[in-house]
This record gives C-alpha cells, sequence and structure tokens, in this order.
C-alpha cells in the first residue's frame, strides 16, 4: 500500500471506529433492537440534509405522554394522588366537608373504598383541590407537595420514577434539533410544577389538560389569575391532537405514549408525509415495575387503557411497540 | 505620558468607542429619546448577572401585541379584511348565500354599508370564512391570500406594513436571549401563516383568539382537524394574560401593546417582581402612518380604543407610551 493510500485507509478506519463508537454510546439504558434502531434511523433520515425524509430544525417537534411513557403510572396518576392528598389539609379549613362525601370516604384512609370512588366523586375532589386559589398559590402547593411526596412501592419521591431510557431519548432528540413537549391528559399547570426540573422541559412545552383561569384584581387592586372550575381543553384521545395543533400548530415528526388515550396522536403523526414514528410503551416487566395491558394477557382497566385493538392498530401500521422488559437495560437512573 | 500609560489610555478610548458605537447601533430607526433608552435600560438591567434585576435566560419572555402595535390596523384588522375578501369565493361555492344578509351586503361592494355592519353580522361572516375546513385547509387558503392582497392606502402587502422599530425591538430582544410572543386578539392560525416569514416568530410562539377543532377521520379513513365554530379563548384584554398563563405558563418581563385591549396584559406584566416594563404604541403620525387616540383629542371608536383612561393609566403607573411621530425615525422599511 503506497503512503498516502494508507494515511487514507487509517483515517477511514478511525473515522468509522469514532461513528461506531458514537452509535454504541447513544441510547445507553436500551438493548440494540428494533426499537433503539428504529428511533435512531428515525434521528437520521430526519437530520440528514442528504435524506429525502429531511426534516428543517424549527419543524423538529416530538410528543411525549407523560403517565406510564415517561413515568410510572401505577397504581394510580401521580396528580391524582396529589388530589387525594390535598384532602385532609382542605378539610382543616373547610370543616363542613368531614361530613361529606366523597371527601369523607378519602378522609376515612379506606385504599378500597377510595379507589372505588366513580368518576364524579373524583370530579368534585379536583374541582375542590385543584381551583379556587390563584395560579401562584396552586404552583406553590404543588411544588412543596411534589419536592416531599414518595411513591409507596419504592418509597422515592415520585419525580425519581422517571424511565431513564426515556430521558435518553429526549437528550438525544434535543441534541438532533428536536424540540421535546409533554403532550399529558394531566393538568397543564402541575406538570409544569416539575417539568423543567425532571426533564428539562419549559411551563412552555407542556400541553396538558387545561382548566379554565380568571384575571382579576385582589383587595389591593394587585392584578390575578384565578384558577376556576370548568375545562379549557381535556387532554387524551380526541384532545390530544386538538391540543397539540393549539399549542404548537405543527405536526409531531415523532410521539410516544402508552395507552388508547394516546391513539389519537399517535395516529395524527403518522398522518403527516415523509419519515414520522409512533411509539408506545407497554408494561410487561412486573419484576422491575409493572405488567398490565394485551401482551401479558392481562385485562388494563384503567381509563385509557393499553387495549388489545390499540396493540393491532399498532402492529398493523408499523408503530413501534417498546417492551420495557425487552428493550430497557435499566428503567430508573437509581437502579445503575 | 509614560508609554504604558498611553498605551492604557489609548485601549480604554478605543473601548470606549467602540461601546458607544454600538449602542448607537442598538435600534437605529428609534430617535435617541426616553423610550429607546428605556428599553436599552432594562435589557442591560434584565441580563446582567451583577444586576439586582437579572432574569434567567429561560424566564426571559416578551409579549407583543399585533394590529395596531407590530404592523398597520387601519382602516380594518387585517383579518376581518380576509374574512370579507373570502365573501365572494364562498357565495360561488354555497348560492344561497348571495340573497342573505350579511353576505348580500357585502357582495355589493358597498363599503359604506360593509363598515356599517354589526359585531352579530360580523361574527357570521368570520364563522362563514373561518370554520368548516380542516385546519390545512383553511392555512393554504390564509398564505395564498397574504402572500397577494395589498393595503389600500400604500397599495403594498400587509406584511411590508410591518413597523420597522418593532421589528428592531423583537431582534435585539431575542439577542439577548428575550422569548419572543405575539399574544393578538386575531385568530391565533392566522397569525401563524405569516409569523415565522414576517416577525420570525414560530407558531408555538403565537397566542391568539383560538377556535376549537375537532379531531376526526375523512372518507379515506385519514385523521384530520376539522375548524369549528366556538370559541376557546378570545385572546383580548383579561383573555390576555389568561391565554399568556396557557400557552406560556410564565409571565412576561416585558409587554407591548397600543389598546385598551392590552391593557390587563401590560397590567399582569407590570404586577410580577423586578424589573418589568409595559409600553403602549401611540398613533399620533398621520403624515406617515395614522393619527388616532388620547393625544391627538380624537375619539377612537375602534373596539378596544387607546382610551384616555388607558392613557392616564400608563402615564400614573410608569408605563412607557411611545409616540410614533416622535420616537421612529422611520416606520416601515422600505421608506428607508
Amino acid at each position: 500500500m503506497k503512503p498516502i493510500r494508507l494515511v487514507a485507509f487509517t483515517m477511514l478506519a478511525l473515522l468509522s471506529a469514532v461513528l461506531s463508537a458514537q452509535a454504541a454510546d447513544l441510547l445507553p439504558s436500551w438493548n440494540d433492537r428494533p426499537a433503539r434502531k428504529a428511533i435512531i434511523e428515525f434521528v437520521q433520515a430526519t437530520t440528514d440534509k442528504a435524506s429525502p425524509n429531511f426534516v428543517p430544525p424549527g419543524e423538529r417537534i416530538a410528543t411525549f405522554d407523560q403517565d406510564g411513557t415517561l413515568w410510572v403510572e401505577h397504581p394510580m396518576y401521580t396528580q391524582v394522588t396529589y388530589c387525594l392528598e390535598q384532602v385532609p389539609a382542605l378539610a382543616e379549613k373547610k370543616p363542613e366537608l368531614k361530613n361529606m362525601e366523597p371527601f369523607k370516604t378519602v378522609l376515612s384512609g379506606n385504599r378500597e373504598a377510595i379507589a372505588k370512588l366513580s368518576t364524579k366523586d373524583l370530579e368534585k375532589i379536583f374541582t375542590a383541590t385543584l381551583t379556587g386559589m390563584t395560579v401562584d398559590e396552586f404552583d406553590a402547593e404543588a411544588k412543596k407537595w411534589i419536592e416531599t411526596a414518595r411513591h409507596p412501592r419504592w418509597n422515592r419521591l415520585y419525580t425519581e420514577l422517571v424511565y431513564q431510557p426515556m430521558l435518553e431519548v429526549m437528550q438525544y432528540l434535543r441534541a438532533n434539533g428536536f424540540k421535546t413537549y409533554i403532550v399529558t391528559g394531566s393538568g397543564q399547570d402541575f406538570v409544569r410544577v416539575y417539568s423543567e426540573r425532571v426533564y428539562g422541559i419549559p411551563p412552555e412545552q407542556i400541553v396538558g389538560t387545561i382548566g379554565a383561569t380568571r384575571f382579576g384584581y385582589d383587595k389591593n387592586g394587585r392584578p390575578m389569575l384565578t384558577r376556576e372550575p370548568g375545562i379549557l381543553l381535556a387532554d387524551s384521545n380526541a384532545g390530544k391532537p386538538e391540543g397539540i395543533h393549539m399549542m404548537i400548530g405543527r405536526r409531531p415528526y415523532i410521539a410516544f405514549g402508552n395507552s388508547s388515550g394516546d391513539r389519537e396522536m399517535l395516529e395524527y403523526t403518522r398522518a403527516g408525509g415523509g419519515a414520522r414514528l409512533a411509539l408506545l410503551v407497554m408494561h410487561d416487566d412486573a419484576e422491575r415495575e409493572y405488567a398490565y395491558g394485551p401482551a401479558q394477557g392481562l385485562p388494563d382497566t384503567r381509563l385509557g387503557a393499553f387495549t388489545q385493538a390499540l396493540y393491532d392498530e399498532a402492529k398493523k401500521n408499523g408503530w413501534i411497540v417498546i417492551s420495557m422488559k425487552n428493550d430497557w437495560k435499566s428503567i430508573f437512573s437509581f437502579e445503575k
């Protein structure tokens, strides 16, 4: 080999080694299986200017459902736990609630009875604990709670129960010019309280269920925003693409969900032109997290469950089903 | 003078010259008067880490009303003109409208009669021309229009009638880490059609009046979003702070308006802690643009006028009133 060729060959070999090392570094908590491969190929296809599926940086939108997709949603959605745990303090301020249902049941601490509360009962609890205060008061209250409340199974803060592989996906997408959004059925203002710290996602990139607010003035004539009963956007199912249009005004190129409540968002994402990726997190790891949903042969009785019909739609349309058990090397950062 | 001192002195003189040159380059279409000075001092106070009013980059939010603040709003809001000009094409598709009011009046071309249409009539026209199509169809239609429609006075595209001094403020704020938002009574999706090209503001940073959309499927089972009658947010007056909270989730540090419809946004902005700046554009230049509002002794009969009461509130509370006549060297970029 002539010296100049040798140099070229060596450089090429070095470059190739560097590139494989980089590829191996990508998404380190993911096993090298089809889901990881699909995400990496999607990013390459949308960010390479020579690719027919290149997407200009400003249009690179990625959306993530939260509960069950980014963090643990069992045994209850975190915000539902928040609302239930606010009831005792509320009953101190308004003692008349102590003998009124559904507050009486919540105060009894009887878990079985609480689990059986109807949707209507829960709505009463949501209204009582999420409205009637200023947005700043709510923010302070929710912040205080989320900084101390712990999940019963792990005895860890809820904010520690985020899925490490999903954090890596968010960072990887952002490093490639994607703007990451959370699109959640949970309250927009609730998730905003911790989203920046936990996910690196600022308040303006949270699309959630939106309650009404009312601008007014306090006793001293100081402007304030009060949280009111009434929902402007129920950000689940059809509400997800509607909320995405309202809050972002662009269609995502990649969207992650884990239940039927995410179905319309994934369909809407895929219906755009070019390379679009839809992914569903499947909870099939009872040992490290939970197992529920179609692959388990277990009924998923939650609101917005991962149904067999959703699984079939995913398989039929080339959506990626992520197996927590098989695709994720580790689930939480504290496992490492 | 010793040589070393001479060098130091020369360097200091040079540095000082460079700094003044930079200051002189800032906001070049602004005369060196209190409004320009207040904006520059605000940016210095909020971006200097040593300042007691320093604001971390992510929290630097700037909001701008559009019509009358960023571009010409006379003789009509641009979107109202759009809706009126859509009526002939609509009547071709739905001939029954030709003999129905208020469409008949619009089709007559009688400007006086059109100017007298009631709010209820206008709402009928808005519903007929802004809803009933998919969001993509509306986007294409509005885009086609805005690329060709011209203002009667200047015979120029509406998008050319942006105020050059305000473009400079936006660029200056962005260069200093501020995220710029439009907060407008006009339709959110209408402004999104041109905002990126005209102002450098992407769709997700437009807060406007929000119409309902409905997710569904077309004949071929393809997901689509349809524009529906019904308003989710009327983004004027109290709707502006409410919309800001919903879409951004943070309080602005600096806000620009030009009418009573912006009052609550400016009040809300100023009520935050630290350095917060509220500014009102006053139309007092009949020669180069229009003159209306309190300083003219002329009644401003528009919806959301710049009233004398607003002027008094501004003066009382240290808001900056920008005189187009005195503060702006040039108004439009084509004047240069």
